[in-house]
């Protein structure tokens, strides 16, 4: 595997044109694919070990088999080899190594023979979708099987198969990555995505890319004001694990949280919201979307939660985090199986993924509360703060401009302004600091 | 009158099967229906005494004539024994014993002889439906008079007519009916229905006879929860009567309450909203017919109420009661006159009443504040919890079940999970005792 | 200009028909029409002079020049006597005799020939309304200029022009005029206009001059609960230094304010809300509205803001006060321009404009909350509280009346009651004082 990282080793600085950096996700992404992942493993490892070469300030963590977290135990270490099922010319009809979602993630290992009939109880496909291999999994059951395409199935023979499985289902230990961006604040916006999923694209090769192509993002800016703790987990079982050593931490400092995944793809936008979707990373995210994408967007309610956002929103656990998808993993059609591939993702859709969260940050490192320092208007001419030129975009940026000293009251954020005046809180970036220098608006507090 | 009872004695048995209840309850109306009720008088302590066999816990309360309560007097006690106009011939053309509806309620005795022209001032009928005798009252001002069709009074020759009514109108008492049901708690649930109106079935033998089946359904439940107290009282002045004597007591205890009335046809369901349409009886009844009717119900506000919503909701009384009705009385074509009869009620029409009512108080008993006793998801799968075969009704169900674990986060009810969750509360019933015994949920506090 | 004033000097009268006071406003308008007013100078104490005689409680204030006032200086005076521009020929093809609007207002004095070429680059027309002379200033930045039809610009021909201001602009006051009707309470209602516009109709002779009309009308009612002040100001300026002087007080004694201004049109009804929308002069105008116009009016946001409430609601000033228009300024195709004259306001729109501010001053004057001294409905008929006769306004009238009562809870007031029921509060007035008297209700508190 380490070919893949040598070929494009010229490729691991820090990306400075993040208008386009799509390109480099995508490129990241191809060369991930190839990589069995699961929810622990040398596939995982790998797949981290790629990421820090990227960030190098990314840690690997590691929780032991068997260890008991919340409800959960920490269940062995899969690694696999090889697999494959010969007929009776010895030849291998399904290979592994053609596709590693042709095993059954966390097979035990199996070598033997047997007759179509009875080979047939440990096949899986999907007569709907005759052309796709389907993804699964079985952590927490001991089994084995081979999943194919349902044309595949149907041409099987009544024959004498041998099914080979070379894997090994051992306590070891699971593994998990974090980087910690530190800004002046203590307080901490959490950015979650999986590293658990085999070759697949969307889901879920989008979310750890896009959040890498983040931390090399917030890596380049200076004087943040927040915190960053970028995530890479096995779901669910990585959430839980992480939850349990850190929960505490975690609910004092985390102001906001986007677990980010299948977001590669140039369908949808959409995002998940928390259970009261009154958080400050709902209003973030929705804001965002919204101007992002001129109102064309997905809110769902928690009841469509699909993904870590199910640990994070918990009762008791209640950290305001939202998911953030394209279109949003089990409601497009080539998911969970082989259809979703390098195909389904594109630098353009990885560029918006990318797009989005970076905006929800500008947005909490923008946002404050401002107060206006005089009473009624401030004569604005005298201070030669219109624009000069009179274009169609000064129009609209004198309006910004007049709305963020009208509303400014000590009370309302400028989030809130922008929202009460129907406008991306974007356009009061440009003006802000100018605004301030002249003691027109002075900051009151954070948000 | 007698003979009405023990016509069908052997009837008066509790009900078992309050699926089919509608046509026990049927039945009591048809033998109700030809009392002559009023606001007092033997009518209504007939009318009692018939319900007592059913439930003898009820209880006959009086009240004696000129008792002042709140803002009013009690009237004198009205009792009518026959009424008739003879024309010249001797020919009886209005019979009371043909129609209670043909004397004014609250009639006083005369017996005269006059000429049409004379008479006419003392006839009402309605015009605008003339094969209907108007229900006419006159409680507070004495006066008499005969109710007929239109049709009947346009072939009213000019003749010299004898006018009888054999009534008295004289000191005497007010009664009403009161059943109390205690369950676990003190806190209780106000059920009301009214006995003063005569021959007419949905407004109103459907409100006393539904409200006494659930009394049945009610005793035959084991360890309720809240306690209920059912009450049959002639509108307006027996809520009167019966807040004056109760009324600190009642706002104390009561913490959720039902009018019922006009219950009985196959119309619409409808309820009447306390004022600020925000008490625990308008958000049950609410999600009760959001459910029970797939959308398909009218929520009034309280500008249409209509019966004794008008008292129980009054200022300083500030009881949290709703109206509940299928068609709302007022609101359909033969309210208030003779045609109002037996046939705008039926047993699936009085059967949907009960249900509704019925549901209503499920929801009092079963809804109540979870935790959940687990950080992040609990694994369902270990517990056996997940249902073993997939269909159509188990994902409902599972998706219930993982609903109301992510959501119970110790502030909001099942009711609130429900509406959130835009499911019926109904279907976490069948897996709460589970939850609660393996420690996943447990109960924070009632609601 | 003492002419316009004797002319009808019989008119400054009390106007006692305010049902059709439309006509006087309108020949105030048409005396006032011909005055050049600005910001500072003779005009506008000629214009309050006028306004004086109507209302002789009106105080004329001046303030001088160079005072600073929060963030702003007052300008010079501005005075101006006659200007013209002569071709070669000597001929006047533009003369401020003709329109006051011909010269921008706060124009530097000057004598000069030029060519057209230079001349150009003084002169202000309308390429998309060609027969406008368009309404232009220049306060704060010393200039001179001259306006003209787009029509008249092109027909100019490359000639030697003489070009002729006589003003001056010098030291001096900028004045404004104010009336104070006191009521028993220290509680203020404030209403401001605007007194700077040369010859306009609607924006803006209409505001002025339905504020003395409401003067007038205030004047003539006894027993008025709240004071009232009536500011007559130049825009911006006026208000800037109004509240310069006067902030704590007013922030102290106002409870609703109306800066009248655009009301003398017959096409729309308008106003613009404050920043939060939730001030008691908001939900006044918007029942006022509602019921007037019946839900055919604009309620524009306060990103909508035009004139002087965008001083009275800036952040540290938070007066509750609200815009009213008809077609409100800058949104109607005559505004700033010489084509809005006398044609754009009518007797008939003034009317409107002068109801909606009369019938907000009910609300607040006759607006309380009430509690019912009974329990559960009072018994109307032996207190002769029905209406005898029953007719359809009856029947609205008795559902008023005991929506009164049945709502009145000593929480809500009559405004609330009115919104909840979905009636005008002014169906409440005509038996308010008989419920007071007969005891069933009693003022709790003011609002």
């Amino acid at each position: 595997m380490s070919q893949i990282f040598s070929q494009k080793k010229d490729q691991f600085k820090t990306p400075k044109a993040f208008e386009s950096i799509g390109e480099d996700i995508y490129s990241w992404a191809e060369d991930l694919f190839p990589i069995c992942r699961s929810i622990s493993g040398e596939g995982v490892r790998e797949t981290l070990r790629y990421f820090q070469r990227i960030v190098p300030d990314l840690k690997i963590e590691e929780t032991k088999s068997g260890t008991q977290v919340f409800d959960w135990t920490v269940p062995d270490e899969w690694n696999i080899y090889d697999a494959w099922i010969k007929n009776s010319k010895g030849e291998k009809i399904i290979d592994f190594k053609h596709s590693n979602l042709h095993v059954v993630s966390y097979s035990e290992p199996i070598h033997k023979k047997m007759r179509l009939k009875e080979l047939d109880k440990f096949l899986y496909s999907l007569p709907d979708q005759p052309d796709a291999i389907p993804y699964i999994t079985s952590y927490y059951e001991r089994r084995w099987g081979f999943c194919l395409t349902h044309d595949q199935r149907k041409n099987l023979e009544d024959d004498e198969y041998e099914v080979y499985i070379n894997s090994t289902l051992e306590p070891g230990v699971l593994n998990y990555g974090e980087i910690l961006i530190k800004g002046e604040s203590s307080e901490e916006v959490l950015i979650s995505s999986n590293i658990c999923h085999p070759s697949m694209g969307n889901n879920e090769l989008s979310g750890p890319t896009v959040v890498t192509a983040i931390a090399s993002w917030l890596l380049s800016q200076e004087n943040l004001k927040y915190s960053y703790r970028i995530l890479y987990i096995p779901e669910t079982i990585g959430a839980i694990i992480y939850l349990s050593k850190h929960l505490d931490y975690l609910k004092k400092h985390v102001i906001a949280g986007f677990n980010v995944y299948a977001v590669g793809d140039e369908r949808n936008y959409s995002f998940i919201s928390t259970p009261d979707e009154d958080t400050y990373a709902d209003r973030i995210i929705n804001h965002v979307y919204k101007h992002h994408t001129e109102n064309n967007y997905i809110k769902y309610p928690f009841t469509e939660r699909g993904s870590d956002e199910r640990q994070y929103c918990a009762p008791g656990v209640d950290l305001p985090v939202v998911g953030v998808c394209r279109s949003k993993s089990g409601l497009y059609s080539e998911y969970h199986t082989s259809l979703d591939d390098l195909s389904v993702i594109s630098p353009n859709g990885l560029q918006g993924g990318f797009d989005i969260v970076k905006k929800a940050i500008q947005v909490l490192e923008n946002n404050r509360v401002l107060k206006v320092n005089v009473f009624g208007e401030p004569q604005m001419g005298r201070r030669g703060l219109y624009p000069n030129v009179s274009t169609k975009d000064s129009v609209k940026i004198t309006r910004s401009l007049m709305n963020l000293i009208a509303y400014s009251n000590s009370k309302r954020s400028m989030l809130d302004i922008a929202e009460k005046t129907n406008c991306y809180i974007g356009d009061f970036y440009p003006f802000l600091n100018k605004l301030i220098e002249t003691g027109i608006l002075s900051e009151i507090r954070e948000r």
